[in-house]
């Protein structure tokens, strides 16, 4: 019953399979080894992207940080939502790789910056007065850390607004494939369609080991790209084994199919979460993460049965008023099976 | 007739399987997965240092930059060898990671630093002097670029030299196991018993996928190191991966196995070279790398057969001077083979 | 009709003639001048503080991130009012200064934060979890950026709050001495008796050409302030001129009586302007800056009469509805006169 | 007898006197005096540049480190002397502004470059190789600080590698003034003309209270060297007193004026030194500082006359071996006299 996070999840089978495979005798190493050519033009198609740039790094927080150095300077402003990962998770990383920008955040029901606020926000930042830093990069992510979905129309408008302002727009992707497939827009359309210029775009939440894409539609940033995550010690010697992650990832779909599932356990769990009495949801669900409270009774029984996932904040919370309600995040990943959703919804319906 | 690198060869059988057995089930994230204890245990026993801290990243520049970042201060020196990675071929990430420190560089043959010039050049900076960087750090490295080994008494030596100015010392470990395996020291004499405080030991260009641990005998910058890596990006989510690696790296004795395969076969081929009236050599041949000038109708011969490495510095160099000697560097690795060098010795000779 | 900066004032007559007077023959430079001397002992003495060290910078910014760089590590986060100059006004040096720490803010009124959410803000920063940056160092100012002033207590119980969570506490003291003539409180009461590790001690608005002192009650960090100034370009050569400046600001409590002057301008102009109709105080006016609102009309009619004052936001804003109120802000300094003041209020009557 | 740095001199009186007039009444800060329109003007008159943007700064190393930050980026090399102020005395200023750029150092007699070892120094720099720092920018200096003088030629011969290379040249004219009159160039001819982008016109050691200007004959980055300034903490609030030294400074021809006395007393000095048995010349003498050697026992007779200047490595050095040859370095300025050069000549003659 492992619901603390798709991080703790393991490896996809295919995915394992061709890292073994990829080991007979010599490559060419950073970054030039065939494969990655094959996941190139992978990623080219599946966004219909044939100018876009891509670079794999093995972490989501190398991603972010690094897309965002590359089109913010150090005197600029990152706005983004305050529960943001890379406000929240990366302990400074993008203030550390732009060099001192400075995270401007919007706040925003259920993990969702809205437009408006956006918009009110950039305003509000001096462009042009020395005093200020200036407007930087408008940075979105989705899923959100909430466990919402921002829809096409919010991703457009949102990056709609940057582009008003002039300003360039990532998307934190790091479960890109699991919005993809609540949202039924295609890979393009949630990118560089909507305005998107550089996207984190992950894979190790959903199947991998540890390799995340990023994709530059705006590829006039890639040498710099590629110079900082040299610099940052983020370009692999033995890329090949990035890339073939990355490569069988890609392949017949497979990253959709992981996220489908995820998905799917995960709307299978709230199905079952949302007849228990004792339960109710924080947020909506959208994709494969669920906020819900429950009494400190209920919490303990889970436990007791072997269940795995976080308190918000971060805490064990097992003595206390047993009627006290705890908030829980559930995370589903495509590891998760029916059995353990099941048997999780019989310990919580008690 | 691969010798262009080490990191053009693939994973050791063992470390892979490694790698597969740890894919069941759910794991903690982030370093908090049970064989990471494993490997803490393990190398606080190989290296006799049961205070030691541990931490592990995926690529060398992480290990070294992030390391030598811990122990000199933004407004300090780096003493190095004017051909050390770390200034070489990092691309400035010590500068990034310390937050602009000054690479100082000394002199001196075959790659390695004497006591005597590591010495002056310490000495020649201004410490107490506020318009001077302050002395920061001595980084060596062992292998050297040159492919030379510095003996214990050396490092003792320079570590000692440090030491009378009150300076930490880092030691690049990229090839520590071949820098073992040369010199038969223990890893306690090669490192804290000779004055190193901090250790990049290197795993990926010994067999391993990708993976280096960062070994503080000096603990109490354990912490900082731990925040200095989230930040840099380089704390890796599925962290079981990494550990596994190293987990098997250093069962049995893998990592000295393998580090003496490797050095083994550059014997074998210098054996063989030191007879070809063409072949000269650069530099003393120490451990897995070496250096030696041919003419280049030779070197066209060798790339006409399939033979890889590299010019230094690099380059094709197919046409011009058939008797122009060109500098070459001969890379052996875990994946060499007998009948690979003989091939190349055979092509060699004519 | 002077109130739009105490930064648009010029220079003192006592300070300007002692830069004139500290200018025969040679002195030595970069700090070494017998004047500097002085002015250290001056402020140890004024601050009851025989252990502080002291050092001279020619502006707040500097002086602010020079000092929060010194106690706040990259990875930190540097709690601050949301309208505190570090965050708004210098387009981002502490970030810069610091290596990419994180401002981590708290709203309140009156530009003032309370210690029940600047403890709350600390509580929530995740202190101990690698992922979010570590709780580095709390900064007040006073006055206050909205030029209210933070009493004798309330630096207390901030301080108190910082010192409960073992954080060192920094001072943004640009209007230091307004702050004092205000509260009656003793230099040391406000500082380091409060808990107070390192104060910015401005000069410049309060009648100075451009000198701040950094007081660093905590010496430890004296020579890491010396490398860090001397590193960010604010170590002068020419350093008398900022000494002298300083010693006649400290000579014979002139910065009190400038700051006294100042701030009873104030009151004067707060006095009229209590019993105009057509304005309203935006917040309660402690020192010598005031925010009013006033309709459009009369704002019209203050800037065709001369005077001159900013609007906030920014802007001239004579055009629109008339009867539209404008948030104003009104600045008196040691050079405001009665003169200035009363023919303000004259023409703001009408 | 005051030879130790033009630092130690004080300012000259039309410069404290143009600082004494700017201070009736109020002036708009941070650079929007109207003297600092009349300074911009001058310097685009003397420099035959209308179109290059003017920036004051206080101290050269801010001068010099933002034109670097400027024109450099994180992963870039600086090629300069390895006696440059930005190597030796700035204390890691350039790498800090630049965010890491690392200084790539070239030797030569005379603290002077040469074209050819400049350019092997760049070409040595694997532009597009990833693993390596990239070509930057150029920096030269001017005086140098061995006192010699680029000549015309030699800097257009400089800045033209540069060119081939396709990078920015800085120019470090801390003592630009002692340059020209010295060389008879005109600023233009050694600058924009020569192929400099970015100057570092020296105020303060030749007469300036602390003042410099940076002339960007390439104005493109002007808007960033407003940011980075700010962000520096080197925009000053009561801006006019910088104007007004420069203004003076400029105004007839003072600058040269103070300049051609420095230089002149300085081969008064020399003229009078070749004569002494006992005084060898390390370097040629081009403009206002000379590099003497002399025995111990004429330097103690100096110093017990009351000289002051510098020796090299600095150090009293009055004990030992009364014929041990001292390096000693002898600066003038504006404001040293012939009676104390001809002093000084007669302690020496002893």
């Amino acid at each position: 019953m492992e619901f603390g996070s798709d991080n703790n999840a393991g490896t996809a089978p295919a995915i394992l399979d061709a890292v073994v495979a990829c080991n007979g005798g010599p490559a060419p190493s950073y970054g030039n080894d065939p494969i990655m050519a094959r996941v190139r033009d992978r990623i080219r198609t599946i966004f219909e992207a044939p100018g876009a740039e891509v670079f794999l790094v093995a972490t989501g927080t190398a991603a972010n940080a690094l897309a965002i150095a590359c089109f913010c300077p150090p005197w600029g402003a990152v706005f983004a939502h305050e529960a943001a990962h890379a406000e929240v998770d990366e302990c400074g990383a993008p203030e550390f790789y732009t060099g001192g920008a400075k995270m401007r955040l919007v706040g925003g029901r259920d993990g969702k910056m809205t437009a408006a606020d956006l918009r009110a926000r950039i305003a509000a930042t001096g462009q042009g007065d020395v005093h200020s830093v200036q407007r930087g990069l408008v940075s979105l992510t989705n899923v959100t850390e909430a466990g919402s979905v921002y829809s096409l129309a919010e991703i457009t408008a949102l990056a709609g607004v940057a582009k008003d302002f002039g300003l360039p727009v990532h998307l934190d992707g790091a479960r890109f494939a699991n919005a993809i497939v609540a949202t039924g827009a295609t890979p393009a359309e949630m990118t560089w369609k909507a305005g998107v210029d550089v996207l984190s775009f992950g894979g190790t939440k959903n199947g991998c080991m540890g390799v995340e894409a990023v994709v530059l539609f705006d590829p006039s940033r890639a040498w710099e790209f590629a110079l900082r995550r040299k610099r940052g010690g983020h370009l692999f010697s033995k890329h090949r084994y990035l890339s073939a992650q990355m490569d069988a990832y890609l392949d017949g779909g497979l990253w959709l199919d992981l996220a489908r599932h995820a998905n799917g356990m995960a709307a299978r769990l709230e199905s079952g979460l949302r007849s228990v009495p004792d339960v109710a949801f924080a947020f909506p669900r959208d994709a494969n993460i669920q906020f819900v409270t429950m009494p400190r009774r209920v919490h303990a029984r889970a436990m007791a049965a072997g269940a795995h996932y976080y308190l918000m904040p971060h805490g064990t919370s097992l003595d206390g008023d047993p009627e006290e309600r705890l908030l829980c995040r559930l995370v589903t990943s495509w590891a998760t099976t029916e059995v353990e959703v099941d048997r999780f919804l019989a310990v919580v319906r008690g």
